[in-house]
């Protein structure tokens, strides 16, 4: 199962996406894959990306991740995530991969690392999620 | 003590407190207040604020409670933190509290919560910092 | 409201309880209040107590802090939890207290924190419970 | 790298192993793998595995992959970690693996799996650990 191009579209189009300049690659049975562009405005005091950046591109891969696992009329709401922040991330472009743990009925587990460059692990998460039907 | 004016001032003119329309409002021995206003640009695909936006206030809250209570050379970075969306989060205000859960010389544990106008929690955060000193 | 004896009981005759020295002494609107004495037997390789035997007791302080808070035949499970551990806990009693941050219809998030008998902090949690209904 | 048989003994002689049945079966440069039987003691009140069991397992398969990583002469303290509970353990035998995901000069952060004989995940975790040196 793979999510269709009109989900991941209707993603992409969402104002945190563009905010943040985050986009959702691709999103399928085997997990997710974002790619994100940290530029000035993710920086925090010490110039690197804040934390909140990186949370919202791990919450978004982990997301995705489930949602192509689901049902075309369900959707999921995070209930918690966690992240460890493992190497700053400069300015410039890092990617992600989300991958479902457990899929149960009414709870996902999912995690997702980021990933820089060359290959260094800038951050890893688990989080859980909650389904639902979106309303027709 | 209490973060001093510049060390406020200077975290209020990063890059992610603008993107995200992020601003402390007081940071001390007693813990830290922030204000952020959730606009377009903070949504999902469902209408209410990514978990990112959030994650970003509630690490932001945590760390300058840590910040308030280290030397005013100390800097301090997200080990990890974790995260409970407890409410969905529209478009308007919202505000946030952290503090400092214990402090030891060399790791901090915080925790914060972010309120909607009413007093509804929208969600709840506990995380690990490492203090560093900045080179002067 | 407050968990009665009975309910109190139940949990205090549990094998786990039994197995690891820990014991419920009171649950009620303001959270639950628990003690563990730490023996031989709860020891990692370096002399203190391992985390699962803290895990253990922070995990039963958030729940029973939650089933304070709920109808009597509702019970609840925990969907995740995490526990930053700080500070060695030699043999000897331990005290934790328990609280619920929010409650849910359908989750309840709750925190605890486990206590050395100086008063300095070992342990602190949130996490994540689901409430159900017991068949009668 | 393997962590060698007298450090795997070390563990499997230490006190919570013995109370709770757990045992590390080998831990090397691909992770660890724990076996624990879940007998009446492990059981709370619902008569399935408290989480403190499952905690404790999957604390020590976390910290085993880290060891077998890191210098003969170096240790490990788990800083904090997060646990996901996603099906109930009965009474009988559980495995766990534990892995690095990244590996720094201070900080490891590691995962692990609990799996039930049929090969479903019972609880899967995160975890942040720090190295030490053992003194001589």
């Amino acid at each position: 199962m793979s999510a269709d191009a009109e989900v991941l579209a209707r993603w992409n189009r969402c104002g945190w996406y563009g905010l943040t300049g985050l986009e959702v690659l691709s999103a399928d049975e085997t997990g997710s894959r974002f790619r994100m562009t940290v530029a000035d405005g993710h920086l925090q005091a010490y110039g690197t990306a804040h934390g909140g950046s990186l949370a919202g591109l791990l919450d978004a891969a982990m997301a995705l991740a489930a949602i192509a696992r689901m049902d075309p009329d369900e959707g999921c709401a995070t209930i918690e995530m966690k992240i460890n922040f493992t190497t700053p991330v400069p300015p410039g472009e890092v990617t992600a991969e989300g991958r479902v743990l457990t899929l149960g009925r009414r709870i996902v587990v999912a995690s997702a690392e980021a990933t820089l460059p060359g290959g260094r692990v800038a951050a890893v998460s688990m989080g859980t999620f909650t389904r639902f039907r979106e309303e027709g």
